[in-house]
């Protein structure tokens, strides 16, 4: 099946080489395809890692491995593998992971444990363990490439290769942070979604690194949806190489850590914005924003019921403001709500106020908005403080046709 | 929009008058439509009633008003607006049900809280009440009808009319239960679903139907899923009239109470299956039996997370037998679950056993069976004795169109 590239799509930026870190990618041949499938990023010593997984029980051998890798905090090298996820493939698929861990360890004189494996694909076939024993080798062999080839190689159902580059000023350093980024299907919150990958020449603790992560992944990765389904291997890696000519980030006394912290949340937020572009069968993108909730938890999760629910995305790929399908979504939220308070607009335009339709609620304007690909959708609950942005894509026969009409 | 019949569509049984029940239908004309879409029926006085309704946040003005009046434990008359949810429609809409109660009440020579009133249709538009005045007017006036015809009056989006029918022996005499229900989208677990009606001539004390009721609704509305939305008016109702020649049943220990509670749970369970039957662009009957789960909670928990699946429903919807996007579910349920445990079947070929695609796994007879109109889908946990059964339907283009393609 050819997939035409998502009408959301935005063009691959220019980013910058990462001082310490060298990209190669090579043909493992994990499906009957002729492209790169295999990735594999060289990080310098020393440089820290920081990691955020998916919470499903089902998780992949990569997943359980990475876990236990990033707690020390330190990393040597990545290796992606598209094509095959290698999930839900017992003892065979561990195997064929730790075999990666060591031969690239060799090669690079580290221990295993200092590289980190990410698979992505079919689920329930062990990885073959002899293309990806050969695909490493040539990858070894190759010339450095740039992100962009990257972002292709790790790609699966994607439609357009993704990623973002942003920096900040530490003091009167400049560091540079990038990313890359799959997912387009199989894309729900709660958790590390998909893997992405982030690099930061900055000089940046372990511990910090983490934290850093883990408070932009609440309010980026974790708050985006195409399907309400949940990868059982989504990961995201930031490794920060330390290169950069400032004094070490330890903590939040730190000069330029509030900086570097916003920077990399700016990223991740960019990055996940790009899976939501390429969401399977996606014709619009749709933010929104809830406000007024009893809190800020309550908010997302409010928005997230709003932004999983097949009849409000499904009325947006119609391009019908209707707000009575919100007003059942907030309902079914199982959170805190009034009906009596609750508030919605389209694009700014209120067409709910207070529990009752507005009585001079002009559609002429709303209808516009709804014909553009950038859906604004707000609810306000009247309630609380508690707010959250979340972001998501509608449900058109663009996802039927990607998951029912072709056997994958 | 011209719905086609649901291919899952079942024939209306034939179903018995049930004594102390008179059926009438009526054309409020609540939309520009030429049927019957207002029904009035009236019960004997001393019929007890239950009801189990949505937990919505936003529930509709009949919900909340219903929730009352079924604590009393008797009813005198139900009436069914179709066409209009008068949901999320404020002081305007719930004086348009309060209307109703005493304009039937007056015309019964009953109490207005004695009167139950349903809503089904479009969210926000205040019912009309001088139609809701001649709708009743009218239906006061008309010859007492059939249940197939209430069952269509009753009906919104639904393909075809649902109606069930089962006999229960208590000591010597026979009693008949009917029950009537539409829903075919905005369908979701965890609560009463859709509107629904039953009644019997049973002669049952109101506390002892309302547990027969909730323990019904628990393994049989609660347990289906089209679309995982949930309708700010759901509501079923039990009325037993108590004509029938038999001693009074109170509780456990009344002669026939093990009968009749178990000839409720099938009628419950026969009428989810028929909204099932009739989910929007439904294409296959899907039964997800999941078993060794912690507990049956859990297993209930996970049986929904793999119905609400988009990727599993279109996997099924494409005859694709991936159990990937199985793991993928359960991985995601939030519920105690190991990967190594796992076991998957469809139409009772296991593909997946203790987390290992099965070796000589032979998918000719799945792949014949998923061609099929009524799909099996086994989980095994491994992990307890936890088991549950749900059903759900497929998602298909059909669901899209009807959701999308037109303005509601």
């Amino acid at each position: 099946m050819d997939l035409q590239t998502s009408p959301l799509a935005l063009p691959f930026p220019s980013m910058p080489t990462i001082s310490g870190v060298t990209v190669r990618v090579a043909r493992a041949r994990y499906k009957d395809w002729d492209r790169a499938d295999l990735t594999l990023i060289e990080v310098a010593e020393g440089t820290a890692v920081a990691g955020v997984f998916t919470r499903s029980a089902c998780a992949s051998s990569e997943v359980e491995l990475g876990r236990e890798q990033v707690k020390s905090g330190t990393a040597r090298a990545l290796v992606v593998n598209a094509g095959n996820a290698n999930a839900f493939t017992g003892y065979r698929g561990r195997e064929a992971v730790e075999a990666i861990m060591e031969q690239v360890g060799e090669a690079l004189s580290c221990e295993a444990r200092g590289v980190l494996v990410s698979s992505t694909g079919v689920i329930g076939v062990p990885l073959p363990k002899d293309r990806a024993r050969e695909g490493i080798a040539g990858a070894l062999e190759a010339e450095p490439c740039g992100w962009e080839d990257a972002a292709n190689a790790i790609a699966t159902t994607d439609t357009f290769a993704k990623g973002a580059h942003t920096a900040a000023m530490i003091g009167d350093t400049r560091v540079e942070l990038v990313g890359i980024i799959k997912g387009s299907g199989m894309i729900a919150p709660d958790m590390a979604t998909m893997l992405g990958y982030i690099f930061t020449d900055a000089v940046v603790a372990p511990a910090f690194l983490r934290e850093c992560l883990d408070m932009a992944n609440a309010e980026t990765f974790s708050c985006i949806t195409v399907d309400g389904d949940t990868s059982t291997s989504d990961t995201v890696l930031a490794f920060a190489t330390g290169k950069a000519d400032h004094a070490r980030i330890v903590d939040w006394d730190s000069p330029g850590a509030d900086a570097f912290a916003a920077a990399l949340t700016d990223l991740c937020r960019r990055l996940a914005q790009l899976v939501v572009r390429d969401g399977e069968g996606a014709s619009k993108f749709i933010t929104i924003r809830v406000s007024g909730a009893a809190n800020d938890a309550s908010a997302r999760r409010i928005g997230l019921a709003v932004a999983n629910s097949p009849l409000v995305k499904t009325a947006i790929a119609g391009e019908d403001a209707n707000w009575g399908r919100v007003v059942m979504a907030v309902g079914k939220a199982g959170e805190p709500a009034d009906r009596d308070r609750l508030s919605i607009a389209f694009g700014g335009v209120w067409a709910a106020r207070d529990g009752l339709p507005v009585e001079d609620y002009d559609e002429t304007p709303v209808a516009e908005h709804l014909k553009g690909q950038e859906i604004d959708l707000e609810v306000d609950l009247g309630i609380g403080e508690g707010c959250a942005t979340v972001w998501t894509c509608d449900l058109t026969h663009g996802y039927i046709s990607i998951n029912a009409d072709y056997r994958s």
